[in-house]
């Protein structure tokens, strides 16, 4: 991939690989970009286009193959791999996201959970004893560790992604509610609730401007 | 506010907030767009185009009063008042959210909290005894709900949809992994987790292959 693919576009192939395998659970087996436009409520150009950056995939009078357009964009997605996964925080947040089984069978297996709370490290979540996040530096030395998802409060959250970067660290999935400073060769993305609940009640008093 | 603004600026709307009460809690009074540009990663030209759109508030020379700026971008957020919201689903991750005083203290109160599952239903989370979702439609006319989160599996999440939109809700918060169909009267906003961190990975491998 050398060609550098818009955020927007990227941020639409997960919804495209969420609705290819609806279709796969339905046995639909070709699907036209005007059908899937359908479902998916962009428009047939728009999907198009977005599969154009990637090759294509599509073949005129046919549509596209359901399932394999789902592995390619799986791989695109890079879901065709495993990424040691470590959480940082283990709170309720943490716990959550810790719990929920459809980011391990996607291939975001965690291997460790960290926390600086003496009360919550030892407590079990899973299989995983909660660790102190005092050995975490090391830990992701050895385990060759791709991804922190970090679920810590906003003071401490600069300083663990630090000592992250500094173990090797390559992605940092961010629900603390700041914004990370990082070297380039390291990814962030995102989880800031505050601020989608706040999008949420603009679109609601719009919303009722609009209907008065 | 007839002007209908894109979602791009009002998604940014709620950064600003955030970095604004840093600065608010830093004791600074007032800053140029040309330093917000610095702190806030947007371009000092985004930023008064941003602003613009809700009528500037900066002066010539002066640049933007802190506490001023903060609270008008909270009144077009729409913080200054308080809405009822019920919470839809007490697993993991509803806990984690009913558990989370920040939304409380945003004004978003949560006034009770459903479940399907027999299990749940009866438990305490908070001050909150989780309440049967049969008596969700009844609950939600007679008390002047405005907002639900909905953390329940995709199976059932349009059917609770279904209901909430009948019984009056204006504004959904959904944590299930699907596109809603609602009227046009009643607003969304999707956290997809599973979304955001198969975007962190097609980011991992992109920068990976960049830099190999």
């Amino acid at each position: 991939m050398s060609k550098k693919i818009s955020m927007a576009v990227i941020r639409r192939l997960p919804k495209y690989y969420r609705y290819l395998k609806e279709l796969m659970d339905k046995d639909v087996n070709r699907i036209s970009s005007k059908e899937l436009s359908q479902i998916i409520g962009f428009t047939a150009s728009q999907i198009r286009q977005d599969l154009n950056n990637f090759g294509g995939f599509g073949q005129q009078g046919y549509g596209y193959n359901v399932s394999e357009l789902y592995d390619e964009i799986g791989k695109i997605l890079g879901l065709n791999k495993e990424y040691n996964t470590i959480l940082v925080g283990a709170g309720n947040l943490g716990q959550a996201i810790a719990n929920y089984s459809g980011f391990q069978k996607s291939g975001f297996k965690i291997k460790a959970i960290f926390d600086a709370n003496p009360r919550i490290i030892g407590l079990k979540i899973r299989d995983l004893e909660v660790l102190d996040v005092e050995l975490m530096e090391e830990y992701v030395k050895e385990n060759d560790i791709k991804i922190a998802a970090i679920c810590i409060p906003k003071e401490k959250a600069q300083q663990v992604a630090d000592i992250l970067v500094r173990a090797g660290i390559k992605g940092i999935w961010n629900f603390a509610p700041i914004d990370l400073h990082l070297p380039d060769d390291v990814v962030v993305e995102n989880v800031h609730l505050k601020e989608s609940l706040f999008t949420l009640s603009y679109l609601l008093n719009e919303n009722e401007e609009a209907t008065k």
